[in-house]
């Protein structure tokens, strides 16, 4: 828990569907968040923001403590980053503008080895963490989100002043604590990299089938083939992360298809992504893990041709 | 080449871009040629057949020995059958109709052993054979036929009344004869299940791809990610005819991949069926290969992957 100390000051890089429903959560639950905003912030300004939870209920957050710049936010100790990864060698200068000494910085994206090219433009005194989303929530308008269920983070230490494995794993706890605090289920992950791999085992199959195929989750679910492909493509992320030296606990691939039939139709964020016209993120989700197996000898033939179909699409696209 | 015999005389089954191009070929050519139609009957007997070719200018047939029903036609000693593979089942009893005694059946279709559901429908007295069609030809509109690029047609016998090898390749050399005669490049083949093979290195990658991606074959081969798939796809389908004990000539793949390079922009008829709502010929050009090539324990993950996508696509798309 988060005993007597002060509350810590959170700001939001990226307010998108991600940042925008943790912060708002956050916000409500008393904590002093910031909100950095590029194309929304008068929206938001003026309308604050909405939560339509399934879960919650209408949440709305009205004033917004929002910024246009990054320089106007005041030293954030815990930074979140919900900006898509496309866009990760741009966000430095934002996140360094408005951390703290010593911040953390929680990268709450898919994909693997994100917090790779950022931790490359921060200084050293700043701790990156990366956090996994158990969420179906997308943005539906500015500054309006939509959440229709789950939505567990779960948070892992990367890089930064703390060395040792217990300052790490203090650090990844607190961070967990924060959630909580806002009555979120979360939990600190000692092996960062590996959880980002198990979290492939999901976003590789529905994220690029969602673009592929023109679907949502349930038609997804609905049909034997994509079914059969779902379950190739899973087995095919299993393999690879094994064969990059990661352990997947038994059944674990069948455990996400089994949550995933139980959800509500959800578009993952890679198709909202496609609808508007914005870069896909193939690599971190697609191009690195492809390269981290083959450098490890396995080979993911499917997973390589739904990559070089998306990256048509997506270039395409544009 | 045809001797002094007399010309025979010839029935169209299915006059859609296939049976419509070949037939007014044939009938140019002076061959007395009847065409079985259907839903373009009434606007092919007002304005008969029109074929638009960049290689032998805009021809019209006019007027057309055009029927709608198999039982008019005079009998025919040779048909051939253009219309889709997934109607061939139905197709038997007309062409039971419209046969001459010991008539030969040419099966002007892609995938894998299409003649076997037909050649089970058909007296014994029949001479089935398969047509390999390397053309790019489209159906514009009703009666009107747009011809692109190429045209050979390649013919095998499959079954029938001729058991000596020496009478089944007279009868390929006969059906290559009437081709030849109305300017069209066509040569025997001596395996006829060899050949579908090889064809196959050729529509399964582009057939699939041009509805999947939505795309003809010229983006297809500017894109490096669409051609390394386009390669990977043929790869599996050579390895596939290997497994089932099939010659792939060295270099074949990459003669199609340059060849197609060279091509106007094509769309193959996959995805004109996908555009017209029509039933996409999956189970001939995808299943039978599959099935038989893990028959002989050849695995082809990529071919998989596009098949199960495009069967997801087929079945929403009705």
């Amino acid at each position: 828990m988060m005993g007597a100390v002060a509350k810590p000051t959170i700001g939001i890089i990226g307010t998108g569907a991600i940042g925008g429903f943790y912060g708002v959560m956050l916000a409500r639950a008393g904590f002093d968040v910031h909100f950095l905003l590029r194309s929304e912030f008068s929206a938001v300004t003026e309308h604050g923001l909405q939560v339509n939870s399934a879960q919650h209920g209408a949440l709305t957050l009205n004033p917004v403590q929002a910024y246009s710049s990054a320089a106007d936010l005041p030293p954030c100790d815990w930074l979140l980053v919900g900006a898509k990864t496309t866009s990760n060698a741009d966000l430095a200068p934002a996140i360094i503008q408005a951390a703290a000494p010593n911040a953390k910085v929680l990268v709450l994206q898919n994909g693997l080895d994100v917090e790779d090219s950022l931790r490359e433009c921060l200084p050293d005194s700043l701790h990156v963490l990366g956090g996994l989303c158990y969420i179906c929530v997308h943005r539906e308008s500015p500054g309006v989100i939509t959440h229709q269920a789950l939505g567990a983070v779960h948070i892992g230490y990367h890089s930064g002043p703390a060395t040792s494995e217990q300052s790490r794993s203090a650090i990844s706890e607190e961070g967990a604590d924060l959630f909580r605090a806002a009555g979120i289920d979360s939990q600190p992950m000692p092996n960062l990299h590996q959880a980002r791999w198990q979290k492939l085992v999901w976003n590789i199959p529905y994220n690029g089938l969602s673009v592929l195929l023109g679907a949502g989750t349930t038609p997804l679910m609905a049909d034997t083939d994509s079914r059969e492909l779902i379950k190739a493509l899973m087995a095919e992320v299993v393999q690879g992360a094994i064969a990059c030296g990661h352990q997947v606990p038994q059944g674990y691939a069948e455990h996400l298809f089994m949550m995933t039939e139980k959800m509500p139709d959800y578009w993952p964020s890679m198709y909202h992504d496609f609808v508007h016209k914005r870069p896909l993120e193939l690599a971190a989700i697609y191009a690195r893990p492809l390269a981290a197996a083959k450098a490890a000898g396995c080979e993911m033939p499917r997973i390589e041709a739904l990559f070089q179909s998306l990256s048509f699409i997506d270039r395409r696209n544009r």
